[in-house]
């Protein structure tokens, strides 16, 4: 039998795709990565997951484990030679088991986010982790990414939201790994080892996951301010002033939001005059364990002290849910106006909070000496250090023409990320987009250290090759 | 030149103890494990400690990496072969930088806990880690065993409140890796692969650690509650009601809090009557960001609520900080009295939350069937799952008697918590006692991957060998 053949033995054949039928799974969804796959499976369950694994490692099959394909770096599609199995883990996606009492959720790969973030809610409790692709993403996509989004600030990255895995070792052995504990310490830590490996080590099956209670009220306040230092100091003293309320601190450039509002006459600032034309603003959020008028009493005075500090111009304070809804929008209709602005070159990039006013200076600066007039649209999440470091056409500037430049533009970004002791992927991982850019900016130690790590998990190299480190 | 010879030229003599010197380095602070050592090396910095990594990869001589020797699990003690060196870092004390804007403090392995704390203080900020030996014990210490302690229900175990760290592989390289980046997604995490590793793949020469804002007030609230069921459930309401103002939930059977004030007359329990004797109490802290009056305001409701509920039989809430402090002491003491109520069997563990009423119920039980009149001294940190399940002499029964049925006991009590889906080390590690017991509970097939791990990255071993993991 050859492998297909066996393949469709251990699946059925309706659960193993070529041809035509593979091409949703061979490109991304922005269309920005065309590959070619030997086939696609679609395993039911853990153990046919680990069958199609051991199968593979057999023939020396590589294997490309997908779960939403909304990698923004490639991670989730094969290269053009055709030899890669796509293995989806789109029927893999049960809840297996909600704790209330133990505040965990224990869900499998290719369960959609937001079908996790439902479940955890029916419940009566908060999966806090939100990101814009949470329609379609999947839970096994951002644990292999180690995924960001709008509510790290106050409940970290999807590593920290993470307390247990079950995990296919390139071997097709199971790693029952499934730990609902707050506190273990019998071992290396092999959960964070493959939580953010992108499928190169192993693939994630089913996690358990961390649920926080839901808050009785959220509210929301967009700030206008004369600067990203101005911006820093708010932040500083948000965190003080708000302590863990604090669940959102987005910084957004005039230019974004502003842009929002011309593009969708249907949204609006809730600011008229100069305050509208702020070359900065900033969405706060607070989630309240008491209620939504402590949580505006709250707002009014930190942030009547950061106004009469001079540190924002001018401040609004959503009155109800349907306002915070309305302010949440203006900020994540960005990635949608952007398109109008003209298709960009974008940054990922994080860097020590103190040093991000001097980062946006000191880049807009070494942009514009080299690319005159580019436009900057920036935005992300303060809180954590991460922006959306975006670089549009010149006003009258063709996008070819700007996209022509991407790799130069990539470097004067990176150079300056780098500089300023920052990660030139925050919060979207490697991929294949960068993995020779951390041959340029990571230190060889670690690059080496990662390389003996991925030849002790996966001595054949069948695991999504490629992406993020070679061998 | 011999070994010897190369490293007091190396470091001077001074900085290199052999025979009688070695004593307290060779022995544990509660001295149930003595070692021997070729010698104790006190390197001044990280160039250093490379260097004598690098002479004993030469000479192939085995390094132990040593900080405040304060292991309950002999993880800082050599063996009886007297031919380890010890690598004390006693001497990377120094506090490299503080950044109240990104709200890191970078310090090395060296620095005792406390001195941490306090220089955190000093910037106005909270490093939140706090446990028992903090006056003594060593953040690398703390790094190594990714030490827990009373605030982990807030704020996470040491790896959750690290964002970097300075590392001497074991071939006397360094590796720079002291981030202060909240979002990093380049790569395998080797950050928390070598936190919890208890420096058998590399010795923390520095971290670069989360800072908080120091909450405005702390309150404190001591709970008699009826069972560990109670308990439970007071801990969601609480989770509820509090949100992350909540930082302590700790749960003591009322033998540990009537034994402390039996032995302290100057301590007192804030009950009188039934409630006194009450089997369990719950002891629960909020750290706010208003006001100490609002922080009393919050225990008020929600402890009225649970009372109400019939869930706790008592309450009492301090009154002023000094109230606060002494309901924390009475808790604190425990440990101390234990040595009074006769020497312990001790364990350090953890049980899912929703288990962990049925896993005492249980265990309990176990025991008292093999070990009829036992002692159970049971507290720990309810927020986590995690217990010191602690089993003290029966009435009238000699302390050798107990100990002499100690491996007995463990087994008992680690089936149990097995069973249970817990974990037989919650926050001490494993150091040398709990090796052997990893391989009767662990996955093999995770045993497997912890051996090619510790082979990749010290296929020498001579990283702390005897300590985690059998090669």
């Amino acid at each position: 039998m050859t492998f297909l053949d066996e393949l469709r033995a251990l699946l059925g054949p309706e659960h193993v795709l070529t041809g035509e039928d593979t091409a949703s799974y061979t490109l991304d969804w922005r269309g920005r990565y065309q590959g070619k796959a030997l086939a696609v499976a679609r395993p039911g369950d853990t153990d046919a997951v680990a069958a199609v694994v051991r199968l593979c490692a057999r023939h020396r099959v590589p294997v490309l484990p997908q779960g939403g394909n909304t990698s923004l770096c490639g991670g989730a599609t094969p290269d053009r030679e055709g030899g890669t199995l796509v293995l989806s883990l789109g029927r893999l996606n049960r809840v297996r088991a909600i704790d209330t009492d133990n505040d965990t959720i224990t869900v499998e790969a290719g369960c959609v986010l937001q079908a996790v973030q439902q479940a955890a809610e029916q419940a009566g409790r908060l999966f806090p982790l939100s990101l814009a692709a949470e329609g379609s993403c999947s839970i096994g996509g951002n644990l292999a990414t180690n995924a960001g989004g709008t509510q790290v600030l106050r409940y970290g990255n999807t590593r920290e939201l993470t307390l247990g895995l079950e995990v296919v070792t390139p071997d097709g052995r199971v790693w029952h790994g499934l730990r609902g504990l707050r506190k273990d310490n019998t071992g290396y830590d092999l959960r964070d080892l493959y939580i953010g490996s992108e499928g190169t080590l192993g693939i994630i099956t089913a996690a358990t996951l961390k649920l926080y209670p839901l808050p009785v009220a959220r509210c929301t306040a967009l700030l206008a301010l004369p600067g990203v230092e101005e911006a820093v100091q708010v932040l500083s003293r948000a965190r003080a002033g708000f302590g863990a309320m604090l669940t959102g601190f987005e910084l957004m450039a005039g230019y974004c939001l502003q842009g929002v509002v011309r593009l969708y006459p249907q949204q609006r600032l809730p600011f008229s005059g100069v305050s509208a034309e702020s070359p900065w603003f900033a969405l706060l959020e607070l989630s309240d364990s008491e209620s939504e008028a402590h949580a505006r009493e709250r707002f009014e005075q930190v942030l009547g002290e950061v106004l009469e500090a001079g540190l924002a111009t001018d401040a609004a304070i959503a009155e109800n849910v349907a306002q915070s809804r309305a302010l949440w929008h203006l900020r994540e209709s960005i990635p949608l106006a952007e398109a109008a602005f003209g298709k960009a070159v974008k940054h990922d990039v994080s860097v020590p909070i103190s040093r991000i006013a001097d980062f946006v200076r000191t880049t807009n600066g070494l942009l514009q000496a080299s690319f005159p007039g580019v436009t900057h649209v920036i935005f992300g999440h303060l809180g954590d250090g991460n922006l959306h470091y975006n670089v549009a056409p010149a006003p009258g500037q063709a996008e070819a023409e700007l996209l022509a430049l991407q790799s130069r533009i990539y470097q004067v970004v990176h150079d300056s990320v780098h500089a300023h002791q920052g990660s030139i992927s925050a919060e979207h991982g490697v991929g294949q987009l960068k993995v020779d850019e951390l041959t340029r900016y990571k230190d060889p130690l670690e690059l080496e250290l990662m390389r003996r790590i991925k030849l002790a998990l996966d001595p054949d190299g069948i695991m999504n090759p490629g992406k993020v480190v070679r061998v």
